[in-house]
């Protein structure tokens, strides 16, 4: 795993069995599904495209009888298989490391059932998220967990357990997952939770394979819970004069007891970046840091919070407090944050680090790495979720040699997450483990923990076949 | 198991491991914190007292080292270990089938520390509800979570994922988990989840231990998650002429975005039985069923729902709308709900039943169970919480025989069972299943479920030392 760097390609090691194309052939009778020649590169890695695999097949299922049966065949012969949907991720979760199957599971994005009486949406596990959003909210009903990537699938989503802007008060996926249907690595398919709100029978499966990152089983159904769709929102942009005071200020808006849907800082001169990339301006470019925040509810349950919190944001220092009440500037200013990574991405590459700390030491943190950034000499714009104390950082290249930028990127985030494990922090809040963040899990996390998670990977899935050498797993002489 | 019924004693079996005095007694240094004869029988049962188990010893630690020393020596030796805290569930999770060590941790009662920060409490698992709830109220803050039996711990309640009244509006225990400190089977202590909001890394084995009935590790120190006290409560009753229309106005009242805290219903014959129980009168003793509701949050958006609620009920058959604003009438209106298992048990033995259906199913169950009930003779009050379809019935023994009893509740008990899977329900929304549901989990659920929990449980407590044969735990030759 230490050599999947850049985009040097990981060729099939001489013992892998791999995958029989007269056999995928049978379970998947449809050769528009199936792909063996020239498998486009994008299925061989993530979002970001810089660790690359390699497979002897991608497969696009388009019902759990045919995952079950390709589970099955691979599950005897040993075979490894890499579960993937929209492939956003950023941590390299959905690149092949052994060779084997890419399952696809993209064409699985269909509506199955809008239950109104239960407040639930049933739906295939390639579902866009943007398409599921609309699809409940043209109907009055709300998904709440908002993630910045809108094209993630649903399957994504339940496997990174993802968070989101909307967490602060809403939670994340794994509070909207009621029920799921999987396909175990041998094939076996099982419905765990249902429509029931409650349940206390036995182990939560279902909450073991929320945030499992593909590794023990592969989601084929998903059952949903919705909300009613908010009356109202409204955001509100407030400008501070550096970064230490608009952090400083987040704690008292949480204790404020105002609810607010999203809690977002910036530093400035990552929203500078996004500006250029997106041709739009922000109000006080004098300011070194924002405050995002929305609020949602009724009518005047939201005005009476944006009100309550406005007092207390200016006496904290805030330069301003700009209420975005035209929807257009709000879309503005909120896409601009949505687009923060692209518009770092753009100008040099950059390693996406998406710690948390526990939301008291958020503060501490950043000033920890600003101070890592000034010793350092690499730059580090930092923005994230502060309701949650979700640290986004975006660890910029420059102009550094390949070598050059793996050295000293490794060293200095090995401290990077040191600090962060002291401060009660873990390696990442939503974009899951995958391969690129495994060396400094591994390193940080309890080996008594990691080695539990193992068991349970060792008990359901002992061939190791899915998303093998991934997050926590540890092959051995598998 | 089939023979644990009534008050037959559970004589340990020839092969079973049997613990060491002068081991226990090296391991908790204090003779006022073991016991070895004359054991209490309330250590050997559950609430209800009539399963009764056999063990030789009852240790009460102070300490996480001394629960890992324990289990550590019990892992070795293949000894039994039933771990407790305030005995007070109802499935016969706390009876010791197999002999050994009842770990008692209600000695383990301790507030660690309270984070306002991060708006966490840090508590030892040993501390009672009612008394988490006093300590944080009294300092403005709110631990949702609010089981019927206030006088049962934290552990216990995370064991069985405890929900309760406040449920509809705020979740059940598994969310207002952060993190906890465990201690396996082979003595290894872990610290799983902490005070960071999100957390992406890896399997979350707090969510596999919540709800997990002990069966895979013994829970030494609780992160719980903290919300502001709520400004305002408000409790309402509403009467109507029967049960079909008070549980068929749920769903309305549901949908109408109003927000309520608990939707709880009780048919009016086990509310007289609760009248005369605790001596409290009932308005509108002519109707049939009550539901009970209550709002809390900001005073006019308190007033506000409640409002909405009302022209509802009544246009939905309500025969009133009583706002208790005085608020002894409101706690004496309470104070029924919650003695209600205990009023019908005053008049003759019941067999508590906890049964979830999805929400939409609720009424069509409620059908099912009248219509069983007068069918087979035999009483079945219902009550419980209509906003989560967690059906609460009473099955009354009356002047039947032990063997009449045992028979007919086997018999009519799992048509029950039978028709709620049937509408997509489960046997247990917060009782949990512990040895007195497991005949009709294990008859209703999938068999590749209950496979998959046992490979979990193999893996993680291999001789199967913890909680052994409860719930889904299927033992062979361990």
């Amino acid at each position: 795993m230490e050599n999947f760097t850049s985009r040097e390609n990981c060729a099939t090691i001489g013992k892998i069995p791999l995958p029989d194309r007269a056999v995928l052939e049978r379970i998947i009778p449809d050769p528009s599904r199936l792909i063996f020649e020239n498998i486009d590169p994008k299925y061989l890695s993530d979002k970001l495209g810089r660790l690359q695999g390699a497979a002897q097949a991608v497969a696009f299922p388009l019902s759990t009888a045919e995952v079950s049966a390709l589970l099955g065949y691979a599950h005897e012969y040993g075979i490894s298989v890499t579960p993937r949907g929209a492939g956003t991720n950023l941590v390299g979760s959905t690149v092949p490391v052994r060779g084997g199957i890419i399952l696809d599971m993209s064409r699985m994005n269909r509506v199955l059932e809008l239950d109104e009486d239960t407040m639930t949406v049933t739906v295939e596990p390639g579902i866009l998220l943007q398409d599921l959003q609309a699809f409940v909210e043209d109907r009055g009903l709300f998904y709440p967990p908002d993630p910045g990537e809108k094209a993630s699938t649903l399957g994504g989503n339940i496997s990174t357990n993802a968070g989101g802007m909307r967490a602060v008060k809403y939670g994340v996926t794994r509070d909207y997952v009621r029920g799921l249907e999987i396909v175990m690595a041998d094939g076996t398919v099982l419905t765990v939770g249902g429509k029931n709100v409650k349940d206390a029978t036995g182990l939560s499966l279902k909450n073991l394979i929320v945030g499992a990152e593909g590794t023990l089983a592969v989601v084929t159904k998903c059952i949903l819970r919705l909300i009613p769709k908010p009356e109202a929102s409204v955001s509100v942009l407030v400008p501070y004069p550096d970064l230490k005071t608009g952090i400083g200020s987040v704690l008292s808006i949480l204790r404020a007891n105002a609810n607010p849907t999203a809690v977002e800082f910036m530093e400035r001169k990552v929203v500078a970046l996004g500006e250029r990339f997106l041709d739009i301006q922000y109000p006080r470019p004098d300011a070194g840091s924002y405050i995002l925040l929305t609020f949602d509810g009724r009518k005047a349950e939201v005005e009476a919070n944006v009100e309550r919190v406005r007092s207390l944001a200016l006496a904290q220092g805030a330069l301003e407090y700009t209420i975005l009440s035209d929807p257009r500037q709000a879309a503005d200013i909120w896409k601009v944050r949505g687009a923060l990574v692209n518009a770092v991405e753009a100008v040099s590459e950059q390693e996406p680090v998406d710690i948390v700390v526990p939301i008291s030491k958020t503060e501490e943190y950043i000033r920890y790495i600003n101070d890592l950034e000034r010793d350092s000499g690499m730059q580090m714009v930092a923005f994230g979720h502060a309701g949650d104390g979700n640290v986004h950082l975006c660890v910029v290249r420059g102009d550094r040699t390949s070598e050059e930028w793996h050295t000293q990127l490794r060293a200095n985030m090995e401290k990077a997450y040191a600090r962060a494990y002291q401060l009660g922090g873990v390696t990442s809040g939503e974009h899951g483990v995958g391969l690129s963040k495994r060396h400094y899990f591994l390193r940080e996390t309890a080996p008594a923990n990691v080695a539990v998670m193992n068991r349970i990977k060792d008990a359901l899935d002992p061939k190791h076949i899915l998303n093998d050498q991934k997050s926590y797993i540890i092959t051995g002489e598998k």
